[in-house]
């Protein structure tokens, strides 16, 4: 069965946005892209602020609570929806829960036909594109370089490190049944 | 049964968002919002610029295409099982196409506590509006106020013509079961 | 001599940069906008946390250090600078030092033909747009609406409360030389 | 004398703004990032679609006309003058017409201690971030790779295409006066 979606897990400014827009570029297909920051962004923004919804600390370090598993949850079974229903989604997530993160989307996506990807970025190449960006909290991307991805289960792995984009984006693409 | 989805119909520069925003701030739980912007900045930014997508012609009309129809059907499936799934949800609508608009939306609802809300805001005050916005394509606002109500039926309607956004939610939160 | 400056003051959401784009609309000429916010964003993201820079206190509070003055006095010595040079300039301000701040300005624009718009909103108005838009610091559209007009002298001022940006983007150009 | 001007010259996706935001984070002193952007967007929105103003052709050409010129001309003129006031400033540029944009900024800065940088980016590189952005119009990179470097005279040089821009940031930083 061909590839219904295609979940990209990986540190913040680890380029997973940027593979995702490439995808979209080298698929033949129309291919959706939603993930984490559609989810907050949708969310009110008093749960920004808020330990029970998303807290973004001084430090870089995120924490999520109740008021936030409770609306992920349905977005993660919705955008499970969409997929049944006949959209190519690429799912740009980062898996602050490790194992835990996965098995959500796992068990939400059961039946589908999915490509897990795991997108890695050394810690210090992640942490310098931070800085370039400038429009992040400074240690995010060192916070979550590993964090993210001990415990999950990939059937491909893409390195930004010293790889762009768009060229991790082909090597997705020739790898989708 | 108390409202899951409460969706705003209404033009370009209408002030459906700032509604929508209001709302997130006014009612008692966390509401998501989703809608057209989400749905278009999801697409591949190649169909936001063919006819087989959206296109946004210079005199401000826009067309939608097979390519976008698909991609939505399935965007409001999911947006519906998110609902199922337990999150509300305002959803930020411009039925281009009237009451078919409104058809699709319904029967993906079915079964769920819907309430339809009409955002009016007269032509030329929407026009003003986006002018003072500066990144819209001039005469959306025109072309769509009156257009996009044409057929379609309501639970209440606002009008924001001399009323806040925030009077507006207010209005539509007294309204809910 | 015609208009070469103009300088609007008001809160945060009191729809300064509205009528800003409205004024580049409506009158013949080209005029750049340049502001607060083109300030703030031009100055290291580090500087947007620092008491020497400017704070963004959780109750809607802001505060500018050392650092930031001395950056905002060459700045707006250079914006007087282009407005010599024949750029027609539209200043979208927020004066948190009230006479103090409009000093500054004034001594920078010395010669110069300068329109001083004052723009007001009531301040529980300017407080629900700043909901409705989501994407400010709650309160302080409230701090600011009095603050910032306290011993400032205008040659002419606007109120937003009740009338559209464009229509006071025209009583404004209505009023130039 | 201690540097007061570095001008960043390179092409559309070619890493100019997340150098500067690293100059902004490695260098001592508070430095303000101004650049071809900064005067568009503060631009009135009409200019950026016509010919007297600046225009982006659908594949990747950018134009610029007599208005645009006129008002760059003062910009430039201003941006000098804060130089001069005391601010240090990376000024973030695209030489569309080669030397003849240089003399512009050079016969402004005369008698300030600049750093002229020239960006390189292999343009095939430049062209495959330019779609992982998935923001601008695509053939803007490969467009203004070579092109805005021909006839330029720089004091040094980096290349992004294999160098974190963090990196060139500081070989910049380690040649200022």
């Amino acid at each position: 069965m061909s590839t219904q979606v295609i979940v990209l897990n990986g540190g913040s400014s680890s380029g997973k946005s940027g593979i995702a827009r490439c995808l979209q570029a080298v698929l033949p297909d129309p291919w959706l892209v939603l993930g984490t920051d559609t989810l907050v962004q949708a969310m009110p923004p008093a749960m920004r602020a808020s330990p029970a919804g998303i807290e973004f600390a001084a430090d870089g370090t995120v924490t999520v609570g109740p008021e936030f598993r409770t609306l992920e949850s349905a977005w993660i079974a919705g955008v499970a929806a969409m997929a049944r229903a006949g959209a190519r989604i690429v799912v740009d997530e980062v898996f602050l829960g490790g194992p835990a993160s996965q098995r959500r989307w796992r068990t939400a996506l059961d039946g589908l036909a999915v490509r897990w990807v795991g997108v890695r970025c050394a810690g210090a190449v992640a942490a310098a594109r931070e800085t370039a960006r400038g429009d992040r909290i400074p240690g995010m991307a060192a916070a979550q370089a590993d964090l993210v991805h001990r415990g999950v289960a990939y059937d491909l792995e893409v390195d930004t490190t010293h790889t762009e984009a768009l060229d991790c984006a082909r090597t997705i693409a020739a790898r989708l049944g």
